[in-house]
């Protein structure tokens, strides 16, 4: 179905952006192909999920009054990835996209959001300045990464001043994040205690067997890829670590010591755009991004 | 795990790829992070899921002799698709990629194979030229498309001539198929009556409730995303699909029709870069992957 809604766009895409591909000989026909009666504009690159493919409307606090107060949140940027587990130290979410380290781009971005009240960054002190040498209008404290991803959100939290309402977790190398998004997601998790942003799964998704045969297809309808930000109320999150803890349980997320606790976490659905930059492609696509969604860039 | 994998691939795409990004203040200090005693080489984008990453070794048939017969199978290469459901004609699979429509990479490339009998093309017929006019090697046959996915199917297959032993449906906006990786499935498919190419999930998946909040975190390492070909005997195929009529069963892609029968489908595990070109970063990608990747062209 997603397939489906980014047909169109790639026509409107295609005709307009500067790809340099020679046009086949069949390609004279496709104009003829794409009703003219249709109105519907194309928005960017058909990442963003449009207003009719939102999931859960009715539940998602976006339709309320913003229930998130002003300095209330406290924004755990992690950017303390090294890569060790190749073996390699790259981290990725210091390379330059557009010229900005592509972690500087939540820092910036976060930092306007009135609900911001600090951000915790957790990095290597090698790292510091990147962020230190920004001029945010919000108060800015380094926490440092631990043995694990885990480790390293623990001690970001363990920085939030004691008044934080929300900790909001992110992934420094997501910089393309809407704010609107994140700010339905703080709604949410406002709303609900814990919430994440995810978008629905496009691919037909299958669980195997341990011998590489096919166990089931999973309904597509009901399955959603994680981003972040992932929003937790503080006692809610410290609860669900002492639990994970004390229980030798897995965590995959920030939100699943919630889901371990029983607690509801609500998904806020956000943006196809809203990329983890991995891999060279990512950067371009990032890129293209930057340049189509000027909302999506870092002041 | 994937994604720390394709960290290294970054380092080195990323120095060595003329990727237009001023350098960061930061970027002098990457180098130093790699290690130096690594003799691993990068493979491309990272999309190739590397030796050490095939999950099914043991079972598969890539460590056998070749199972399967010259001129055994049947292609049926589906390209009927208009993207009707937006209400909007563009078959994204004739847009040219480096000056060739995307369906002719799929057509050229699996002619090459010895395993490969004839080829059956699903296409309306004001695209059959594009098909007609290719000089290769095997018999072709068209047939044209259905109602649905599954309908174009199920015309595609009843054109295939009596002798075949083994169906291969492939999806035409995939280009970039590997014929090495077709050649395993194909043996998946005669060593156990059903295969199909896919690659394990990299992103966090979720169940969700109806009312979106989070019902379960899926286990990733069972977690497979589908690509095509999908292959399947005949006889098996055929049987699937009268039960599926019968029961008024959901099929979402070509193997499911044996899953629901309870019989065995077998993953063949491929690579990233079999990707389905849908968005215009997708062209992007299959442009850069193709100059990248001399096997992945089409003759």
């Amino acid at each position: 179905m997603y397939r489906e809604e980014s047909d169109w766009y790639l026509y409107f895409a295609m005709t307009t952006m500067s790809i340099n591909i020679a046009m086949c000989k069949h390609s004279s026909s496709f104009p003829s192909k794409v009703s003219p009666s249709s109105g519907r504009k194309p928005i960017g690159f058909g990442y963003r999920a449009g207003g009719s493919m939102k999931a859960f409307k009715p539940n998602a606090s976006s339709t309320d009054a913003n229930n998130v107060e002003d300095n209330s949140v406290t924004l755990v940027l992690l950017a303390g990835g090294v890569g060790k587990r190749m073996g390699a130290n790259m981290p990725k979410q210091y390379l330059p996209l557009l010229d900005v380290p592509i972690a500087v781009y939540s820092l910036r971005k976060f930092a306007t959001m009135r609900e911001i009240g600090e951000i915790v960054v957790v990095c290597n002190e090698e790292y510091d300045d990147v962020f230190t040498s920004e001029k945010i209008s919000k108060p800015l404290v380094i926490a440092r990464p631990g043995a694990e991803r885990q480790d390293s959100v623990y001690n970001g939290i363990t920085k939030a001043r004691k008044e934080t309402k929300l900790l909001a977790i992110h992934d420094s190398a997501r910089p393309l994040t809407d704010l609107e998004d994140a700010r339905r997601c703080f709604e949410d998790g406002a709303k609900f205690g814990a919430a994440v942003l995810a978008v629905k799964c496009k691919a037909t998704i299958k669980q195997a067997n341990k011998d590489g045969s096919i166990d089931k297809t999973l309904d597509r309808s009901l399955l959603w890829e994680m981003q972040t930000p992932q929003v937790i109320e503080p006692n809610l999150l410290k609860e669900g670590f002492q639990y994970v803890k004390e229980n030798g349980l897995e965590v995959t997320d920030d939100v699943s010591v919630v889901e371990h606790l029983g607690k509801r976490v609500q998904i806020t659905e956000g943006s196809y755009y809203n990329i983890k930059v991995t891999t060279p492609e990512d950067m371009f696509i990032a890129e293209r991004l930057l340049n189509e969604e000027p909302k999506l860039r870092c002041v």
